[in-house]
């Protein structure tokens, strides 16, 4: 085993353990540095370690086979599955210093939950999950909560504006980014229960740089770096970002086919190399003692790749998105 | 005055009343048979229709310079404000056969508050807004509902997705709408406390086709032909659709134009003509007695030129939407 080694749960994904233990034993070819150590079923993954003739000292296999589903209440699966390749994998990586972070595809709840038993830090904040999406000013946009907690308080509220606004400091080197607040319009006085609470709540924080509510429309404007909402919100804006940069796309491929129009065609691919979300593939847990990030559940195995480059560029102090947008 | 009236609130928009009466003066160039009511500042409106030689006897005044603005609470400035333009409108509309509908770029809430308190229908349910958008399969998906109603009860929900089913059936004719609820997941356990306790309802309301959750990036997948959701989270899905639309149009404009590339100006214009939905403009209330067309606070007067358009259509028994997205 090398000295950095990235703990990757092979359960929890909508197509099965297979592609995510794939995507890892790739992951070795593509860093030459990188050790895993992979929580899933034992005789799988060693037969596909001996089937891809990977050197099996940079393997170390945790076996179970018992995962915690998306139907499962979060915080009662946490307690009560110690055997569940989510909690070995937390309780791995909070084992010694050479395991950096942590992969996984398992449900967002049980992920902030056990972030919160296993892995918190001294001030005992409360972790949420950001995703950083590529907005019109070329830059990013960190969206804070994107789903893990999804009933919020005004005060989780501003825990997210300071852990989003931390992290923007800390891997884009923005020395005040600018925080918003989603809400359905730019006026203080617009806004749901939650967001009207919030929003003067964010008003008297100091430590962070607080420009008041951005409208959906504004979210990826660039018009601010950490975009604060709740985690049903923020999974929607995240979601409905994918959803609609891929309706646009496939129907420029459509169009071009139809039409016989290659040009089109070439237009559709450099839309798709920037903003197929879907491939970003991950959003990362603030707030805690190491990284976890948590990928789809129909993660492919290029997206495990792509995971493993961003923690290891993450480790070594380098934005943790950069490198697939661009 | 002609048989068909469209009533016009000019004030309320971000632009001032100049664009919307510009506006409503041109669309009676092009759709000859219609006669306007411009409810707003009567000198500015006589000024116009005598500088574009409009025939003064296709207009109506009612004259004010009072307008409910976007920082009052809806319910209150409904009460208070007799002689604001929106409440001035909704009292032109109900009051005889002739006018078929209202345009007004107005607060939102208060064009809800206005139309429970002038235009209900016999059975009394609360109106909601709704904003059909172009999804994948070619057709669209009528989002209900779109801001009027920010926090809502699940009742509510289950009274938006009744209003939208009928609305679908009448407008686009199509059977049997199928209804989606917007959650962060797919599975029946997935939702905030509001999505949790609205599920079960709509599964047992027996004149609407429910089929579940419907995940943000499947907003316009066409999974759904109405998508239910509380006004926060609806007036998300049209802004952000707008907004990330809008992303990759502009980016795909910036690449032409630095890379000299003129036929991905081509491929942005043909995105642009379908995806443009801050020139659509317009979210209809449903549940009322006459329809009422809310345009944007920063409408355009080629926005208010559409938006005659799709009363005259509706009234004549057509769709609302088709003609401005094909």
């Amino acid at each position: 085993m090398t000295d950095k080694i990235i703990v990757i749960d092979t359960l929890g994904s909508d197509e099965g353990a297979e592609s995510i233990i794939l995507g890892a034993l790739a992951s070795l070819n593509a860093h030459k540095d990188l050790s895993i150590c992979l929580i899933g079923p034992k005789t799988l993954i060693e037969s596909k370690i001996k089937e891809l003739r990977i050197d099996p000292s940079k393997v170390e296999i945790v076996d179970t086979e018992e995962c915690i589903t998306n139907y499962e209440n979060p915080m009662t699966a946490i307690m009560s599955k110690p055997n569940s390749s989510l909690v070995k994998a937390l309780k791995k990586v909070d084992d010694d210093n050479r395991y950096i972070g942590l992969i996984t595809a398992g449900n967002s709840g049980a992920i902030i939950m056990g972030s919160a038993r296993f892995l918190l830090t001294k001030d005992r904040t409360r972790p949420c999950m950001a995703a950083c999406l590529p907005n019109a000013k070329g830059s990013f946009t960190c969206v804070v909560d994107t789903g893990a907690t999804i009933d919020v308080t005004a005060y989780q509220l501003v825990e997210f504006a300071k852990l989003g606004s931390e992290f923007m400091k800390k891997t884009y080197k923005i020395p005040s980014p600018k925080v918003g607040l989603l809400s359905n319009g730019a006026e203080p006085t617009k806004g749901n229960k939650l967001v009207k609470e919030a929003h003067p709540l964010l008003k008297e924080v100091e430590s962070i740089n607080f420009v008041g509510n951005i409208e959906g429309n504004k979210a990826l404007s660039g018009d601010c770096d950490v975009l604060v909402c709740d985690g049903f919100a923020g999974n929607q804006v995240l979601k409905n970002t994918e959803g609609t940069a891929k309706l646009l796309i496939m129907d420029l491929i459509k169009y071009a086919k139809v039409n016989n129009k290659p040009e089109y065609m070439d237009a559709a691919k450099y839309l798709m190399s920037k903003y197929d979300i879907s491939t970003l593939g991950a959003a990362i847990v603030l707030g805690i003692r190491k990284p976890i990030l948590k990928i789809r559940g129909n993660s492919s195995s290029e997206t495990v790749i792509n995971a493993t480059g961003m923690l290891l560029n993450f480790n070594a102090g380098d934005s943790l998105f950069e490198g697939k947008f661009n």
